[in-house]
């Protein structure tokens, strides 16, 4: 069985690896071309040599602290699971930055969308088969190093042990979620540093360039535009891909340190009633489900790839990816029901029979179809909020502004509404581990979502270089397009990525509470997080409160580096005469370097916060103070990330709307209101709203790994026992 | 003793009458100040009379089904909560349409500052006292009527009852509850439905009148101008009377409640040990405590009047407040020394004697100084965050908005985290009781900060006034310099506000679990809201996503009303010629009831999600989902108004800065960026924010009122009921 899982990540990696030569073979088109994206691929490489390098030695402290604090095994996971975060992050980024000029050149020999649709989702795939493969490896190799060869997962490990220090755990969680952690920093730091750089520069390119120069995007006399253009590979590409990763791991480790724990509790416990056999089967289980949804989608993948692109490049990718999805379902359908088949399931409190964690999965990813679908109903013109977003432009900025606002504000109820229904479902259904479950549905198919996501952002390069290389313009015209079908796609790949969050922080929650009660009570155990008790209260405030931080850090990192982007595009317009003419050519090197160096040197507050809060609040006031920072931040979290992902995305399309004619056209008022909207909600959706899924995991995983150590030592422990 | 707080209260009413009847007798000025400030004067009582008409439908549909449900006396007590609420509002309705025209007159006829000051702090005063008058004489009648003449504050009458429907509950907390929902739902309607009024007609007033046409903000050629004028009266002063009221009452019913139940407790739990007398020394103590306050801020009130005033403004109100506090300082310090001596306090789990309550209260005032402190140093241009905003205005429109939705974002985690502590200090000082005097304290000279807090919209006003009846520009510049001085100091006040707010609403939510575990086990309590239940995660969930909705609305229903104004505006503009002239007069009436309309149809949406969202909760999926709703909502709208408050506070004051001179000053495009920021900020400091602390408490204590009925009358227990 467990063989299949490593075939699988295996396959993966080589499919990705076949598209990867395949892109690369391609022709790159004229010398103007090979300059231009020659100089965004060495933007782009440059500036994630850096951010590795930096994001390399806080990998190293970390590992070293888990090693002593923890176990070795944990400081080892968590060094394998940056490394395939890394990776991953690397890779998408190179094939982003290789992909682009050839879509761009395929365009331009065939002109046929079909073909560039080909390219480009090539391109693509290798980023989600990347993300996929490199994930799912990882954790193999954790479960054959740690799980058999070192027995991890053996009956007797799967019980508390105690380290060199006296603190206890379950080994096996502490590996994997060693391996988690390592997935989560890696993607926080590509996030918060590739949403810096992608939104500085493209805030700096379109305020002067749009604004007050009235050129248009991607006009080669900007000097902002190459950096604008590295910014999508390394944030867009690079963050999102190791976002994604993160995610999936997350979804997997928190069912499986779940049932460890359910495992423990059962076991010692008075009424002890669930079997070694199917506990191992409950630990195994997510990675085989994981590992069908890999071939599923390799030949979702595989089927775009080999036939005839019509002129709907939406339908096709719309199709890849419901094969995917209906292969994944039935696939992990027939799996389940012969896997928990004849094991004594009632024992667990599954409600629905052998099926029960598949229907918890499936309850998950129609959960994750509809607060998608309730994504694009805030955010696309085809729907009222967005339209009344166009039309508030009317009136002016402030208008546009507050409409928006309100828009965003709005769109968080409804899908937490659905979001608060599936946690309840899922509950019902199949307990705690359904709810890790539902995650995990979500994220069954991450594969393709990823492949989808990463192919808007290299269709977007590609005519970005169209235009730079003043190419035809039905060049620009497909590229367009493609790009186009990229973003509503986009919109409910959101929808999963916050509602896995969520889900995954909720159960990852749940082990944090089954590790604080472990070591004090053996008969039985009290899982007890109480509001009542104000030091949880407190916890509570303070956590909600972080979110709100730590966005608002963020925030100013990105408008601080985008104002010296402001003040360098302005400079170069006023000392190089003849850029506006196109007579010279702009300095587009000092863009990038600051671009650059602004997100080397905001990254690392807002990555840091997300580390080092749950620490300072466990090490001073305790594992109460620590459980009700989780939930506030969590709940804090969830709101925000939806507010900012909604409101962003629905002043992107409501400046569209107005630029399709609507309300006055291009060049209007109305339109130039809605050109500062879609600038401020920049940051929020492309920076703001996808860390803030990583925030609550990262601390999740923080607090979970840490508590036991926290809840005995910690100040106020101490202070109180000198009182005594 | 108790004789003590009636005379408070009267004295108080009757002081107010003084001032009142003090001011009405000045003199009104020109004929042409007298025909705007009867303009204004009948925009404002029209709209009054409009408003209050809908909520007095509401209010006795609300009285009817608490009687019949719960029991006739809780209806009683609410009609007299909003009697009393009712009644602050329009009497500071009243006096500030009143006070503005003579504040104004006053600075013209004497050239003084300090003459001029004192008719505006006449007028305020006659608010602040009416606040403390009319809530304090209200709570008091309860007391007598009911706590007295009915017997509800007897031993026997402090164990629980069974109504007609065999529902269950202790008497008395069901009467101050009554009470308290009468002031908070008086107190959200004037609050919403003043705070979409006014800023309706100051966005449409600014949008045309400031970014358009480009006269100044109160030129008697915008149409709009009055309509701005009569907002400012019926939403800075009607509604901000109101809302403290409410805040006032809050906390002092949460301590008077969680009293009842202590008490219930001990004396059915084995261990048993507060005494009756002891109890109703806790029941009637933050009665007296007000009182003492009362009498201070009369003192301080008083020594304004009479002193001989100089030219520094701002230290003449400090003054005033700081003689208020410290007077209710010392005299409840005393107070509560002789109060509790002898008695068995460490049956309380009082930490510090006799003076524990007070040690709470002082916490709690300190607390709020802290918070008030914090908000002006987000806020204030005297420090770098507003200065970052007015140097982000010169790169344009979108900076301005980024750089002041990053300092609002920033700006809450320090005031939570010095609320947390407040919390956690509190709580160890005198338990849950001490959690709800601290809140009391914050609100002990609520009469000093309301009158402090009104005068500032009616220096706003006479300002107005000056301007249009082309006064000459010396009377204005008195009146603005007086305006100034209000708007620091109200950042104090929402300091207070929002403090009082979050810890009021966490002891009514001790209070909801109290009253939740009370029916079914009567042998000592288990208060529980545990996370780790899916039901109460989910509630959580849900209810920190509503104050987003209850604050997109209301954002909504501002930009509806005012987009409508400003086509209005723009159509006068347009059709009437000569207006901007000065030869032709503009349709004032208009506008207005473009406001007075929209706020009355949108306010009802708002409203009555606050009131009705708990009960659908409960009698659907009962009262676990209900206590993570309240956790949920509390935490949530704790950020969300901090956030709201503060960014709109800076992005106000930013372009003041501007205004100042600097970055370009007056006519330069920061300025231009500038005036949109402090329009958008406008509904979010004005309408929204205070609405939300409002949200929180109205929540809480319906649920508190209900939790018996709901709790075991619910949908989910009903299904399980069939499904057995």
């Amino acid at each position: 069985m467990f063989g299949f899982v490593f075939i699988a990540a295996l396959a993966a990696l080589a499919f990705a690896g076949i598209n990867f030569y395949g892109v690369k073979r391609m022709n790159q088109g004229t010398d103007r071309m090979i300059e231009i994206s020659g100089a965004i691929r060495e933007g782009a490489d440059a500036f994630i040599r850096h951010e590795y390098g930096l994001i390399a030695k806080i990998a190293v402290l970390i590992a070293l602290a888990l090693g002593i604090v923890v176990s070795w095994y944990t400081g080892v996971a968590f060094i394998l699971g940056a490394v395939m975060s890394g990776s991953a992050g690397w890779i998408g980024m190179k094939i982003a930055t290789i992909s682009n000029v050839r879509v761009s050149n395929k365009a331009r020999e065939t002109g046929s969308i079909g073909e560039t649709l080909k390219v480009a989702f090539r391109g693509g795939s290798v980023m989600g088969l990347s993300v996929g493969g490199f994930s799912l490896f990882g954790l193999a190799l954790i479960y054959l190093v740690f799980g058999r060869f070192f027995g991890q997962l053996g009956q007797e490990q799967l019980l508390i042990k105690a380290n060199w220090l006296g603190i206890t755990f379950i080994p096996f969680t502490m590996t994997v979620s060693g391996y988690a952690l390592g997935c989560s920093v890696i993607a926080m730091f590509d996030r918060v540093g590739g949403g810096i750089f992608t939104k500085a520069a493209d805030m700096g390119a379109d305020l002067v360039g749009k604004t007050e120069a009235h050129i248009p995007e991607d006009d080669p006399r900007n000097p902002a535009t190459i950096a604008d253009n590295v910014g999508d590979n390394v944030g867009d590409v690079a963050g999102l891909g190791a976002d994604l990763l993160e995610s999936y791991v997350g979804a997997l480790i928190s069912s499986v340190v779940l049932a460890s724990y359910m495992f423990y509790t059962n076991l010692t416990a008075a009424s002890g009633s669930i079997s070694y056999d199917l506990v191992s089967h409950l630990l195994v289980y997510p990675l085989i489900f994981a590992g069908i949804g890999t071939i599923s989608c390799m030949a979702g993948i595989a089927f775009l790839l080999v036939k005839k692109i019509s002129d709907h490049p939406h339908h096709e990718l719309n199709l890849s990816t419901w094969i995917s999805a209906l292969l994944t379902l039935i696939g992990t359908g027939i799996f389940t029901w012969f896997y928990f088949s004849g094991q004594d399931i009632a024992a667990l409190g599954f409600r629905l029979g052998a099926l029960s964690p598949w229907f918890a999965a499936v309850a998950g990813i129609v959960t994750g179809i509809l607060i998608g679908q309730l994504a694009e109903h805030s955010t696309s013109f085809d729907f009222l909020p967005t339209k009344q977003i166009s039309e508030a432009s009317r009136e002016g900025t402030a208008l546009n502004i507050t409409q928006g606002l309100a828009v965003g504000m709005k769109s968080v109820f409804f899908p937490v509404f659905v979001l608060a229904g599936a946690a309840i479902c899922a509950n019902a259904i199949a307990g705690l581990y359904g709810v890790a479950m539902a995650a995990i549905g979500m994220l069954s198919f991450v594969i393709s979502t990823v492949s989808v996501d990463t192919y808007g952002p290299i269709a977007d390069n590609a005519g970005g270089i169209s235009e730079m290389s003043k190419l035809d313009p039905s060049v620009r015209i497909i590229t367009d397009q493609l790009d186009a079908v990229g973003n509503t796609t986009a919109a409910i790949g959101k929808g999963f990525a916050i509602g896995s969050a969520g889900l995954a922080a909720l159960s990852l929650f749940a082990s944090f509470l089954y590790a604080q009660a472990m070591p004090t009570d053996t008969d039985g155990y009290t899982l007890n997080l109480n509001f009542i008790n104000t030091m949880t209260l407190a916890g509570g405030l303070v956590g909600a409160a972080l979110p709100f931080l730590f966005s608002g850090i963020l925030i100013e990192a990105v408008a601080k580096a985008a104002r010296k982007m402001v003040q360098e595009v302005r400079r170069q317009f006023r000392e190089i005469p003849g850029i506006l003419t196109g007579e010279a050519k702009p300095d587009y090197t000092t863009c990038i370097t600051i671009s650059s160096a602004g997100a080397l040197a905001e990254m690392k507050l807002p990555a840091l916060i997300s580390v080092l809060t749950p620490l300072a609040g466990g090490f001073i006031l305790g594992a109460d103070f620590v459980g009700g920072m989780l939930i506030g931040t969590t709940l804090s979290a969830i709101m925000l990330a939806l507010f900012t992902a909604n409101s962003g995305g629905a002043w992107d399309n409501a400046k569209k709307y107005i630029e399709q004619g609507h309300h006055g056209g291009k060049g209007s008022d109305a339109h130039s209101a809605s050109v500062v909207g879609d600038t401020v909600g920049d940051p929020l959706k492309d920076t703001v709203g996808p860390s803030l899924d990583i925030l609550i995991k990262i601390m999740a995983v923080i607090s979970l790994i840490t508590v036991s150590v926290f809840q005995d030592y910690n100040l106020v422990t101490w202070i109180s026992s000198l009182v005594k």
